[in-house]
Formats: C-alpha cells, structure tokens, sequence
C-alpha cells in the first residue's frame, strides 16, 4: 500500500506540498503539482488524505433548491456556492423546482425527511408551512416568517440608483416594468426604489405589471404599449436583465429605438460576455458574494452559531452598456 | 397522524390523483392539484409516499462532474440530467472542476471512496488511470480507452453539415478556428467533418488551431488574423458558439462584416433567448437527448444491464441564424 511519503521521496518535495497538490491548494508551482502528480500516477497512489478530508455523509451534503440551473443568473449562484461549499468540505444536491410550488414542497419533504446538513433555497412559492425547522435553512430573496435568514442584493438601493441614472441620462418619464410574485420577495424592492427615487426627483413615472408567471410574454407587452401614457415614456426600468433584453426585442418591432427614443436599464448583471448585443445598462447584483455569504451563514448555522441578523443586503453597483 | 386517503377525502380525489400530486406528474389538472395542495396544506400531511419513493442514501447519488456549471451549455445539460434523475428517484450531486486535472483527480477520489451510486463525467483532460471500474461512469464528448461508455452529439456529420451549409451560402475559401486538446475528444471530429466535405466540394480550406486552454484570446484571433490566406477566407466554422462569437466580436474590430464578407456558422446552439444578437447560425446540439441518454444508460449500468454500444452519437441539426 503505497503511502503519502513515499509519494513526497519519488516527486523530490516535502509530504506537505503533496497534501497541498492533492487537496488542490493555489500556493503550489506549476511545476512541482507536474511532479506530484506524476508521482501518485506511477505509484497508483490513492490519497487518503484526500478520504480524511471528506467522507460522504448526509452531514456534509448541502442541497440548492432553484427554479432552474439553466437560468444564467442561477447557474451562476451555483457556481459559487458549489466552490464555497467545496472549500468547507460540503458537496452539493442541485434541485431543480421548475418554480413549481408543488415541486418545491415535493423536494422540501425530501430533504426535511433525509436530513440533509442544511438546505439553501430559493424560492417565490408560498411554501411557508412545509418549511421544517429541524434542518438550517438560508433563503436567497426571500423572507419567511420562520427565523431563515435571508440573503439578497440590495434591491432598493438597485432601484433608486437604477431611476438616477435613468434620470441622469436624460429620461422625465421614466417606467418600471416586471412580474409580481404572490408572497412577498425582497425583488419587489426594486419596484420601491425605483419609485421613492423618482418622487424624489418629482418625476410623473407609470409602473406596469403582470402576476408572475407570465402567460403570455407577448400580450404583457402589447399591454403595456397599448397604456394611454405609453408614448410619453423616455425610460425604462425592468426587473430582470432577461425582462430588459424582451422590452427591446419588442420596442424595435414597435420603431421604438434604443436608446435614442427610449433609455433602459436592467437588473442582475448576467451578461459577462460578449454575444450579448447590445450591452444592457445593469444594476450588477454581487453574485459571489451573495453566493459565499449564503454558503458561510448556512455552516454557521450548522455549527450552532448564532446568526446576527435576519437580512444581509449586499450592495449592487450600475453598469454602464449601450441602453442609456 | 395523516395518511394519503385522509387527503384524498378532504380534496375528493382518488389516492392516485393524491399520489400523482405528491409525484409532481404532469397528467393532473391545474385546479385538482391546487384542490390536493390545499388538503395537504390543512391537515399539515407528510407524504409517505415521498419518502417510499426517495431515501437519500449513498445508492441513490448521482454525481456530475464538468468543467462549469456557468457555461449556458453545461447548465442546460444539467438542467436535463437533473431532470431524468429526479423521475427515476436520484438526486444529482454537482462538482465543477474548472477544467482543471488536478481538480479531476481530487472528485474522482472522493467519489470513488464515497461510492456514489454512478457518475456522468464531462472531462477533457488526460485522468484515464484514475479512473476506478467499481463505480459506474458515463462519459460525455470522451472516450476512454476503459469500458466507459461515451454519449455524444454527432461531432463528425456536424462538422460536414456545417460546411456544406457555409457552401450554400456562397462560401469558396472556408476555415475551422478552434483549441484543440491534448487527449482524444469526439469534439474534435468537428473538424474532420469540416475538412472531408471541404475536401468533397473540392474546396481549399484553412484549419487554424491553438491547444487549449488559450493563453490569450486576443492573440489567438491576431494570430489567425495574421496567416497569409486570411484575405481570402469568406467564410468560418468555429468549434463552438462562443468561440464564433467571440470571432464575430475580433473580426469588426478589423473592419469585417459578418455575414457579408466572411459568413460564420458556431456549434452548440446555446441562444435560446433574445438577449443574443446577431443570431449565430449553428450546429444545434441535442442537449436534452443526450442528458437523458446518459442517465439512462448510467442506470442501466448501475442496475447491471450490458450496454450495447461503446458510443452513442446524437444526431445533430443545423439552425439558421442572421449570420449565414
């Protein structure tokens, strides 16, 4: 059985560096990672202390409850939550809820009855009552009642700076556009931002909304082209960047140019790369962050240590594109 | 303590419709459900059922290994496989490697001393000795020399439909752009399509290659900007859609307008949303196929069926986009 210093004596490095090699620390040469690995490949080394590190147990799997992974914001949620969790030792269940309120509380029965570590969620659903408080729960987004911490960007800070910009820019009649969940959600503070901010600035300004889901994407915006004071609006605050891009496609089927007739800005950032055309102006929601924050309260919650808040609100920054 | 027929009482339903419910099928109608929901809800029921169909135990985790769950393809490949495993009663656990082998290794390990029940791998490095026969591995887009059998969209007819639609367009001096890695990937028979259809038009063709992963995007672009046939090439296939847009993005810069001096033609077919301009035309891969396909045969592996074939090539098709 070949053992860690045998591996270290064949590579010509310390049994540490090995350790680090193996447990994929960024403080190794390039170089000497090649040797270590090439060592543990001749030796058909099978690192334990890799086995010491993490043993799969029900303790150390943490499931990420989403609508869907395919969704870019998400995905990217996911991203760092997974690498967080994997720093902590944790693995991570994917979930897929489909947004479906029958789905969640179907994976919410799962997890409460297979004691997983810990459960981050999120979800717009009505779920409150099949919410358990045996297993620690962090919420993305969203408050319960029950004592889930929540974590989210600073979405009315977002929609104030998202109106001053818009007002910045030159926009008088400015419009706020988006779904609307049925339980309460920190998103909606958007919407609030984004109106505190324009009475602020004594601006006329029209919010238009639909319940969430859409049915129809289609008939939301002929709706909201068809409102007496459509022709008058010069700015355009949308809830999600997706919802921005949609306004658009739509707008220049209406000869409604971007941004010269109308200004927009979105809301998550998620276009960091370039087939996105054109760049949206964004309030930019701090993804990994939020991503770390969530992973780092749900272990401390684990561990029995108290958690001093009941929000954390991360702040956002705008993002200048090509739509103001 | 509730039962299923106390809920199916107060929601008058049968126990399937309950169960139906509980299992999330999709045969139950809207208002049945919500009436089912709303029973569970009041006489605050556990369901039994969930719990019989689904205990969370080591043989019931799938693990997924891939370079990153952020790149739009992986996340929609993720969305399918979770999907298929969620139906038949597994759970998907999630592991990105960011490509990277050490990072390979260190999940391999885990997984094979954890004994998950079986793992999808999508990996492009050279990790075949790590690689244990106890556990049940499918591999996406790579062969190992091991019995591992490798689900994989139809690379080759890909690469030659590309081609012969770059002809149709009008294209006479076409290239292949792309990275290329240092172990066997069914990915790079994409160009060997291209090449043999260019070959059978009777056409000169340029191949232009860096080894992956690129240092430095820029330079490769500047390099193949460079190469002494570029002022004839009219027409391009990359080897995915990012890298075609990212071309695109290179190719204004110099003054080249796509698709009226050069047509470009990506592989993926990851623009499914409006936020996406221009519209690539693409070789679309069967995303959904393929996901389902690979948990199918992983289950049928795990469950000790012989799986009939080395390789399973998805057929492919082409999609019209703005830039053909």
């Amino acid at each position: 059985m070949t053992n860690l210093k045998q591996v270290a004596e064949l590579a010509g490095v310390g049994l540490g560096t090995v350790s680090r090699v193996i447990n994929n620390h960024v403080s190794v040469k390039p170089t000497t990672r090649e040797k270590v690995l090439e060592a543990i490949k001749q030796l058909n080394y099978v690192p334990n202390e890799v086995a010491r590190n993490f043993k799969m147990q029900k303790s150390n799997l943490i499931a990420l409850l989403l609508p869907s992974i395919w969704n870019p914001f998400f995905s990217e949620l996911a991203y760092y939550i997974e690498d967080e969790l994997d720093r902590e030792g944790y693995k991570l269940i994917l979930c897929n809820s489909g947004g479906k309120p029958s789905k969640e509380l179907y994976y919410f029965d799962i997890l409460n009855q297979n004691k997983v570590a810990g459960i981050l969620g999120i979800t717009y659903n009505d779920i409150e009552d099949s919410l358990n408080n045996d297993i620690p729960i962090i919420s993305i987004d969203r408050h319960f009642s029950k004592t889930v911490p929540c974590v989210t960007s600073d979405n009315y800070s977002g929609g104030r700076i998202a109106m001053r910009e818009l007002y910045n820019a030159g926009v008088r009649k400015p419009a706020f556009i988006g779904v609307v969940t049925k339980v309460f959600s920190e998103t909606m503070l958007r919407k609030q931002g984004f109106i505190d901010e324009a009475a602020a600035l004594g601006l006329d300004y029209v919010v238009y909304e639909e319940p969430d889901p859409l049915m129809d994407e289609l008939s939301f915006f002929n709706n909201f082209f068809a409102i007496k004071e459509h022709h008058e609006i010069d700015g355009v605050f949308a809830i999600t960047d997706m919802f921005a891009a949609r306004y658009i496609e739509q707008a220049q089927k209406q000869g409604i140019s971007v941004p010269d007739d109308v200004k927009v800005i979105g809301y998550d950032g998620i276009q960091d790369n370039t087939l996105f055309h054109p760049i949206l102006s964004t309030i930019r929601q701090p993804v990994e962050t939020m991503a770390r924050t969530s992973v780092r309260l749900l272990l401390q919650r684990i561990e029995g240590v108290p958690i001093e808040h009941d929000t954390y609100r991360i702040p956002v920054e705008f993002r200048q594109g090509k739509t103001t």
